[in-house]
């Protein structure tokens, strides 16, 4: 994944480094004179590459010791790239099910069951639900380290969107005002600060940190979770809203590409479904495994106390009510960033008029600006996909 | 405070240990013939000594590796006395005016103003209101090495009230049932779950971790907080709760040592007015120095962002709303145990007759019980005090 004397890999670079690394000149058959390469990076943080040979393939990542999209003036501590990949091992042995190899393309009710699996699955057994309190304080310690991940977070989710900065940008002229707005709102500031207290003190389990859409690869038999270099112990809603936000994001940028004879209703319908379904799937799997593992080594509710299943009904409605909530919340805030902030997504910037872009935007903006100060109001994700439904036809 | 091959210092040892210590030798006076040797712990944990020489003296603190009043049946870290070494000497950098060399005796308001310095400079400082995310991720991870003593507190505190244990014991026959209405109580479990879980999870400052009346030494200019052995980076309300919960029980004890000529009462409205004045105290200093490093290295709130007065009353007050909840959670947390469980306080075991001391104990347990499930209904420390004096005239 990296050299020791740090070098970005260029293409010709890129053959050297798998010709002199055996594990990977292996993958490949040790036959370099057909060489397929493919660089297929976003392009904000790292490089990625797809390394074809006709008898092999493997992918390489390489992180860069600043933030790819913005040049060398902001640097990125490439030590990341360790993080993410003990976390890929953490992850990897609670979920085998679920760990790259191969990544490949998608059907629908697979990537629901697949990633309310891995969700449910990373998040349960590395919370205080399954870790004894030991356990939990020396793998919250470990991860301290990577405190410069936690810091870009922080910085462009819970920071810029909410103050002038360099950046930022929007489609402008449309959005100035409601990015100014943003800007300007001391009720969305006050609960976008209890968001990044929780992200920088709450060490509920390790999350992935960065599960948006892009991180999951997907086939119609497998789903991969890529991506992990900003594992932390902080609040799981975070990566539960992370993927929820994506496709809240992904609905209200559909009208943006509508034509002719495709008016993109039935996808957006699916879209509805699969948060509705991601949730609730999340929960049945979250929950059965609390059930399963209630006389485990867990220490945040002792067998001896919580012994009867009215106090165990309880503390499970309000846990999961929470978690609820800060879902819809980093979900939210989520969303906001990637409107008004530094790095943007596909489903918007593929939509070339402006005009007709920002009239998208501007509706998941004021959604995920409602949802960021309402979300204590909200009791079910039918709920807050009704709330969707009504804004969009507004 | 520990030799290296470990012996429990009795006092021969303790003669020995001091003669053989360049330092306290020296503070001594190197007079050893008429020393004065009083053990003075509360012997639920550690040996404590005062010694004292014609020309000087010292107090000798010895770190078990067991819990003393349960005996070797129930090790424990005596590493403690690194944590609690470090953690009074990072509050003794904030707070030098209020740092241990010399401990005796007190007058009233010099104790609520020192002790409402100390929690707001300690719990401010090590907070994200003054550090950056980098110095307090980097803390947070140095602190997890104390986990033996938090999980101590997670036993005696949160866990073992509420179940049965062969620790537990409360004046019987009398409490009996109501030990038992403890355990059967379904949503004191909820709330007392939700504590457990912020103070296992929720990394807010460096806090003293056992912050009872009984680690304050006060004379009539002089206060000076000890024993931070339990010290970690958890919810500030753990440390206020603790003293006002502590108070608390003071003020329920007095009926139990009223004697003709001498009801209490001027003493319990001290206690009342003590406990006040600690939180409005507090709240005003914490505040003045949230306000004067307002555009410190802090990140909980960037300047940038929180750039209003508006939006910075705003955030200030939903904060303290907060902490001000956490505090009487954490407080009446402490009471519940200090009536039913392992360790008992001073104020109720003083009470000689078992019926008197019953009743005293069963208000406060009442007090504390409402207390935790009801705190969030409390807008202010006066309300608590009259709930106090109304419950007090049952």
């Amino acid at each position: 994944m990296a050299s020791d004397g740090f070098r970005p890999l260029d293409e010709k670079l890129l053959v050297e480094y798998v010709k002199a690394t055996p594990v990977l000149a292996d993958k490949l058959g040790n036959q370099f004179d057909k060489l397929e390469i493919e660089e297929v990076g976003d392009g904000n943080l790292n490089f990625v590459y797809i390394v074809i040979s006709p008898s092999g393939s493997c992918v390489i990542k390489q992180a860069l010791p600043y933030i790819r999209c913005i040049g060398e003036s902001w640097p990125m501590a490439k030590e990341r790239a360790y993080f993410e990949a003990i976390t890929l091992k953490e992850h990897g042995g609670l979920c085998p099910d679920h760990v790259p190899e191969v990544y490949h393309f998608d059907n629908s009710m697979c990537l629901i069951e697949h990633i309310s699996d891995y969700m449910a699955k990373t998040l349960f057994y590395t919370s205080l639900l399954y870790l004894t309190t030991t356990d939990h304080k020396s793998a919250v310690a470990k991860y301290c380290g990577n405190v410069e991940m936690c810091r870009l977070t922080e910085q462009v989710v819970f920071s810029d969107p909410y103050k002038v900065s360099e950046h930022n940008h929007w489609t402008s002229p449309y959005l100035d005002s409601d990015a100014e707005a943003v800007r300007e709102d001391n009720l969305l500031k006050l609960e976008i600060a209890e968001l990044k207290s929780k992200f920088c003190e709450r060490a509920q389990a390790l999350i992935h940190g960065d599960l948006h859409t892009g991180s999951v690869m997907v086939t119609g038999d497998s789903t991969q979770v890529i991506d992990p270099e900003f594992g932390f112990y902080g609040p799981m809603g975070f990566d539960i809203g992370a993927f929820v936000g994506n496709l809240i994001l992904a609905y209200f940028a559909q009208d943006g590409h509508a034509v002719d004879g495709n008016d993109r209703k039935p996808y957006k319908v699916w879209i509805l479904k699969t948060i509705t379904e991601t949730w609730n799937l999340f929960y049945k799997k979250f929950t059965a495994l609390w059930d399963e593992h209630k006389d485990g080594p867990g220490e945040a509710y002792l067998p001896a106390i919580y012994n009867n299943p009215d106090v165990q009904l309880l503390v499970k409605q309000k846990y999961m009510k929470e978690l609820f909530h800060d879902t819809l919340g980093f979900g939210a805030a989520k969303m906001i960033r990637r409107i008004v902030g530094v790095a943007h997504v596909a489903d918007f910037e593929s939509i070339k008029e402006a005009k007709k872009r920002a009239v998208c935007e501007r509706k998941a903006l004021n959604f995920a600006k409602n949802l960021l100060k309402e979300r204590r109001d909200f009791q079910s994700i039918s709920e807050v996909v009704s709330a969707m439904e009504q804004l969009d036809s507004q």
